[in-house]
């Protein structure tokens, strides 16, 4: 089931999204579902099967707007750096890269975006908030954690994941590398376009068989398998959990794969009027222009 | 006007300390006033006025405990590194920065904390959460964000402050190293103690008169004064929110003075049993054991 959150005349709440990407109204099937995506998650395995009978029997609700499937996280979105092989190099090279010496990390590279970055599938970019000129996409696939917990076993993890949505890491690169730890340069307003929809874990599979796609103006980018992470899923969330209570609805971008802008010589940075399309198929696309 | 979250038998509130350091119940007293923390500071100006009336003629309430004046920030608390020179110099000299080369940083470094990891001004610190064994302790003045906003300027700086309080931004520092980035090693549950109280804005004055001390076990470790900011209260304002919208509630912990563990040689790391106090008059006390 690939879930959303749309808003139309009537207020904001979750559908579900039918084969052929129509939004199902499930409020309007259930009125007692949960009346947003946080609220779903934290339901758990009860609230999700509510969820998928009254997809069977929704119906379809015109002229929404499909927002993030997570409008307002209830704190930072956890952001992986680094972690593709190809990618790791492109940024060693670059000389954006203050983190360290190596290449390829040791560890995973953990960082945040706060809530106030995310954006809908469909909003624009504000490069125009990047006074440096130089920003980024990074194309991305996201886990959404369903049960929480802490000191999470690799061989748990898949159990925590309640899905995957598709996150553009937006990075204003001169700020990022300005001040070395990288949330004001990857934290901006707009900055995390996320969506359209959340795949539930069933639907992707375990390990999930999903890949990525990025282009810039309809030149493709970034392509990638997403079983090609140094780190994978059971590794970040065992690596983030060791410490850190995961709670119902974080969320956990992965990296993102080679061809970000820094990766070409000279760089190609995002300018107003471009138009950045990110496809996951099984999800959906994430297509945001630049203003 | 201190102002403190606490809870009794009846719930969890908000409270005022009176000169001696009691708790004055403001619910009792005004029943109408918003009931958290975060409510009280999105309130504004006519709320923080009507906390004011209502600690006029207060109860005092006994038996309470005192915990998180923002037990749980609506995102991550925004942290920043290496802040004060002599720290700074004791950082890059400890082999624990993978941060960058240089010592003083060119412009303010800048991570965060997940609400998670907040916990109360006597809780214990629960470094058994650290693998590694390596536990630091990082006394800091915190400022609270009252009005919201982004592109805030140096001049504006203050008039978005609501007040400061205190926080200890535990460490775990073979974590802070290895991942690079410092989230994983700092965003342990309870690894960001904080309170007893916040200080509004008005009473701590502009710039705020405040100092700050730290002591292990009763033995000082640091002491400097809030003027000795590498980068002070209006850049720090001004670099978060010139692309991160600030919101009311916002936490800006800001950067610990010399004298933290890895700074001696060898490191003097927390361990189970140790005390970790830290005062600035004006605030209170923050006092945590080491678990």
């Amino acid at each position: 089931m690939r879930l959303v959150t749309f808003r139309d005349g009537s207020g904001t709440r979750i559908g579900a999204l039918d084969e052929a990407g129509a939004v199902l109204d499930l409020a309007a099937a259930d009125p007692a579902l949960p009346g947003d995506m946080l609220a779903l998650i934290r339901g758990g395995e009860g609230a999700l099967a509510a969820a998928r009978a009254a997809a069977g029997k929704a119906p379809i609700a015109e002229g929404v707007t499909i927002i993030a499937p997570i409008p307002r996280p209830a704190k930072n979105v956890f952001c992986v750096g680094k972690n593709y092989h190809e990618h790791a190099k492109e940024f060693a090279n670059s000389g954006f890269d203050a983190t360290a010496k190596e290449v390829v990390p040791e560890a995973p590279v953990v960082f945040s975006k706060p809530p106030t970055s995310v954006s809908g599938p469909h909003d624009p970019i504000p490069s125009y908030l990047d006074a440096s000129a130089s920003t980024d996409y990074e194309g991305e696939i996201a886990v959404v954690i369903g049960k929480g917990g802490r000191g999470i076993s690799e061989a748990d993890a898949y159990a925590h994941v309640f899905g995957y949505t598709i996150v553009n890491d937006v990075t204003a690169r001169t700020t990022q590398h300005r001040h070395r730890q990288w949330i004001l340069g990857k934290g901006i307003d707009g900055y995390c376009p996320m969506g359209p929809a959340i795949v539930t874990a069933d639907a992707a599979g375990v390990p999930p068989r999903l890949s990525i796609s990025t282009w810039v103006n309809g030149e493709l980018r970034q392509r990638a398998s997403f079983g090609d992470l140094i780190f994978g899923i059971p590794t970040l969330i065992a690596a983030i959990s060791a410490g850190i209570t995961l709670e119902p609805g974080d969320i956990i971008a992965t990296g993102t794969p080679a061809g970000v802008g820094i990766g070409f010589t000279p760089p190609k940075f995002l300018k107003p009027g471009d138009v950045v399309r990110i496809e996951v198929p099984g999800i959906g696309v994430l297509e945001n222009p630049v203003a």
